[in-house]
């Protein structure tokens, strides 16, 4: 199991990596090596894919794969124009290209939209490779209880090989495992399951890959998170065993399977090595649990889309709080202390205390600080508006100017100096609107943008605790929160204790409860109703965000797509 | 058929106009009216759609309106859930529900994700009311060559209520009547096509719906971008007249029939009053053909937009060029000129006849003009960053500052009022990254964001066409293109001349075409190989920049779902 990065578009580069990572398992004396679903495209390739000469690219690199597949069976997925599209995963043996599996089951919600771009497939075949029975087919084809496995398994299938390009958000990682297991159990044959590594835009794929024996235990299994081969001997002669000694799995009606797609055999080569059954490979790591793994998805998220975008360098607005502080910290860990530049911006209303904090902050992650008034550019906006603004109170037009001149001076330098702003802003924040559009949601990636503000104090927990020292200093975890847009602002003056604030927010943004069913989880009407019409309204704020790294079930970006002209109210 | 416009989410007051045309067609004599697609919930809902109260408040105002259907039959599209979501459509006659139609052919490209929402429906009844035979379906249901009409004209259909959300772009009327007047050809019976009229978001809506007899003539129709009740005397005899005279339509295979959906014949009411066929209606409308419908979109749908989401008044900022001209003259007929003002930010760099042009522009259009200089700030934010900067050469950073100023300006103003900011960049600029990100892009609604520059000369010379004088001034009209943000700044310092700059954004962005056939179509390589690489390394910017009217086959915003991180190159 190859649990690859691969980067979207980049072909060349891919195949380099997926030709280099063959070798490797050739010299490891593997007989067959699995590559994730669309590993040389990248995943998702989105509306690339309408782009006739895109599609023949890849097919000219995976030609070049199949060449270099000598003595070794490989899986790999690619996007195949054959009379239509299909998300597709080739099979080649020996230099030779032995067939192509068209992934049946498509997923169309969420942050998928695979029915806007492929044809489901009808064919569920096994291929004979050097004697043991492979069945292969890809990611969401494994999620049902009536798919290719069952067809495959009903033609006499010992190892099924499901390569997959599945997102990740928190604690999904048991979801997969318990499915997985179960369909290894059903259908008694061993379950490979091969994930991609990586950041795409506002996704990040875990790897986390696993291979399950027909009993359902955990055989291999890939680091989260990280670029790995995963090898593992299989005693494939246990499958038949197994079935022979009365465990036969139940059999499905024949009709029902056919309608799943066509069962076939496809003969590849005879020669069958068994294993010994006593090489089997341990499980090689624990999964990262929470918060760890939350933050690991936060730095290789951040590293992705730095990198792959081109950037060196990266520049974050330090206020002294807790979300610049683990933007900070996330930063350096994915990009290395040299490539961070944090830009201090003291106004009139910041407090000497928050320039301490961030500058202790910068002074733990060994990392530069620049610091930069905002006094001047704030003045000149005053004395420019003067005339317009006569009469008015001072209120949330002066405090966005100073967000704004923040985002213009991070810009500035961004312009100048070629480096990317990072944004700082929470999910809790973005939910409720609670941020400056074009002042601090200015910027190129929002690190944070899909972590409530509960889960921030986690992480920052989980980070000191990790370094075994207050990499964040104490003082920033414990004060309480503030934007400090005027005097004695604080974040519990406008919006509810985020203890308060962050469920009725799950509960509304993710789990689509409505208003009766939040009241009804002890929250008082006038907060509840606060909460929701701040969430509705400001949809328009959203639409102009960076992107950031998906954590949870439903982010803000492909996976919930409110109209901004929107009137319902449910309450 | 009632070409109404709707509020997304809006269901008390879409009720209530839906039953107030419901009233207005029985006084007019209509046996029956048909309503837009989802006309209950507006349309597309989006994920509100996820919503379960959402769902159960629809259907309630269903209720509502099935029983103000006294003394007439109605067909309205609604979201329904029964087993799984449908996009729906009522059919009901005489305070009773006669029977829901489901959606069987679920569009889900360009801007369309019905399959994220919806489940395909399976039956395809027809509806004897009034003893004529009528076949209900939605919208992209008659764009097939074998869909429910073959089924319901099989069935003895003498009359298609075909009910639709259809958005617009320039020149799809004609796709449209040509289908329209096909379908009803082959199938020899009337076609009556109801669609909706409005903006929601990103999209606009433009009417226009259309009847035609089973001769493919065009019977009635509704005028394009308005809110209007068709009326039309249907001789129906003539159908079956027409059938029996030898023009019985094609057969088609009763099993592939069969596959569409389900047929049936559910009665409704015997009573048949005929018409005389000396009272159909004549073709109301011409359409407005180009660029006049161009300029018809983008009013209404920057007037919904504003007026939809709460919003009084707008603000443009007028740099005496021609894009932020055309968005002013668009603002004024959209709303008034007593809702549009106008901001002119001069700086060091604005020519005289800059700031000239805003004004005599302001003053054809009747709007408030303000001045607000931004040499204060600009100077404020050098100041503040001459350490960071010295020993650097003025360029782009110093260039983005001043159209930052302005944005920061014109969004205080907005803070500070109430008013919405209206940004003024074209396509061309948008597809190419010649905007600055949270300067000149900073805004709610970018009127003219889908409309190529080339247009933007063509829709402002209609413009002064139309108003038989020069509303946007000559000048304006003839200078070459500068966003003065430097000494003797010309747009054509930096991109190609725009007439050969659109023609290759058309190819590359809307058409798929590869570099090579842009190639061959007979521009430079250097020329095609620059815009490429401009196109493909702004999708960042275009991601946070605000909706706009779509008014091309493939506009920027949910039509063209680029990744961020895309390393494919194809030159």
């Amino acid at each position: 199991m190859a649990q690859m990065n691969p980067t979207v578009g980049d072909l060349k580069g891919n195949t380099s990596k997926i030709i280099r990572l063959i070798d490797e398992a050739r010299t490891l004396g593997a007989d067959l090596v699995a590559f994730p679903e669309l590993a040389v495209s990248g995943y998702p390739p989105e509306d690339i894919l309408f782009k006739p000469q895109f599609i023949q690219d890849c097919r000219s690199h995976v030609d070049e794969i199949v060449s270099a597949s000598r003595d070794i069976a490989v899986v790999l997925g690619f996007p195949d124009d054959d009379d239509g599209m299909y998300n597709a995963a080739v099979v080649a043996w020996d230099g030779r290209l032995v067939d192509v599996y068209h992934k049946i089951y498509l997923p169309n919600y969420g942050v998928f939209d695979e029915k806007r771009y492929f044809k489901p497939g009808n064919r569920c075949p096994i291929y004979v490779i050097n004697g043991v029975n492979i069945g292969v087919n890809v990611c969401e084809d494994i999620w049902y209880d009536l798919g290719p496995t069952e067809v495959q398994r009903e033609s006499g299938a010992e190892v099924i090989v499901n390569i997959n390009g599945s997102p990740y958000h928190a604690g999904k990682g048991d979801f997969r495992r318990q499915m997985l297991a179960g369909r290894a159990v059903t259908n008694g044959l061993f379950v490979s399951y091969t994930n991609m590594v990586g950041g795409q835009d506002e996704l990040v794929f875990d790897g986390h890959s696993m291979l399950f024996d027909y009993a359902g235990n955990l055989v291999a299994n890939g680091r989260q998170f990280e670029e790995e081969l995963v090898m593992a001997d299989l005693d494939v002669d246990g499958v038949a065993l197994h079935r022979g000694g009365g465990n036969e799995p139940r059999r499905e009606d024949p009709e029902a399977l056919r309608r799943v797609g066509e069962p076939a055999i496809i003969h590849v080569s005879d020669y069958r090595e068994r294993a010994s059954g006593t090489t089997q490979q341990a499980v090689r790591s624990e999964p990262l649990g929470m918060p760890g793994e939350v933050y690991a998805a936060l730095v290789l998220g951040t590293r992705d889309y730095v990198r792959k975008t081109g950037f060196q360098k990266v520049l974050i607005g330090l206020s002294g709080g807790i979300d610049s502080s683990i933007t900070a910290v996330v930063a350096v860990e994915a990009l290395g202390r040299e490539n961070v530049v944090g830009v201090a911006m003291p106004s009139r209303y910041s407090s000497e205390g928050s320039i301490v904090d961030a500058k202790l902050l910068a002074d733990n992650l060994g990392m530069e600080m620049r610091t930069i008034p905002i006094e001047d550019a704030f003045t000149a906006y005053l004395r420019s508006l003067e005339d317009q603004f006569r009469g008015t109170q001072s209120g949330v037009a002066e405090e966005n100017l100073q967000a704004r001149v923040r985002g213009n001076l991070l810009m500035a330098l961004s312009n100048k100096f070629g480096w990317m702003v990072l944004t700082t802003g929470n999910k809790s924040e973005l939910a409720t609107g609670y941020s400056t559009l074009y002042g601090d949601m200015a910027g190129g990636f929002a690190v944070i943008k899909d972590v409530p503000k509960t889960l921030v104090y986690e992480v920052s927990e989980y980070v000191n605790r990790r370094a075994g020292k207050e990499l964040i200093p104490r003082s920033v975890i414990e004060k309480p929160p503030s934007a400090e847009l005027r005097p004695d602002q604080m974040d519990q003056d406008t919006l509810p204790p985020y203890d308060v604030l962050d469920p009725i927010l799950k509960a509304y943004v993710e789990d689509d409860r409505t208003y009766d069913e939040i009241l009804a989880m002890g929250f008082g009407e006038d907060t509840v109703q606060r909460v929701l019409q701040l969430v509705d309204r400001n949809e328009y704020k959203r639409r102009q965000a960076p992107p950031g790294v998906k954590i949870t079930p439903r982010n803000f970006g492909r996976d919930r797509r409110m109209p901004i002209v929107n009137r319902y109210r449910n309450f």
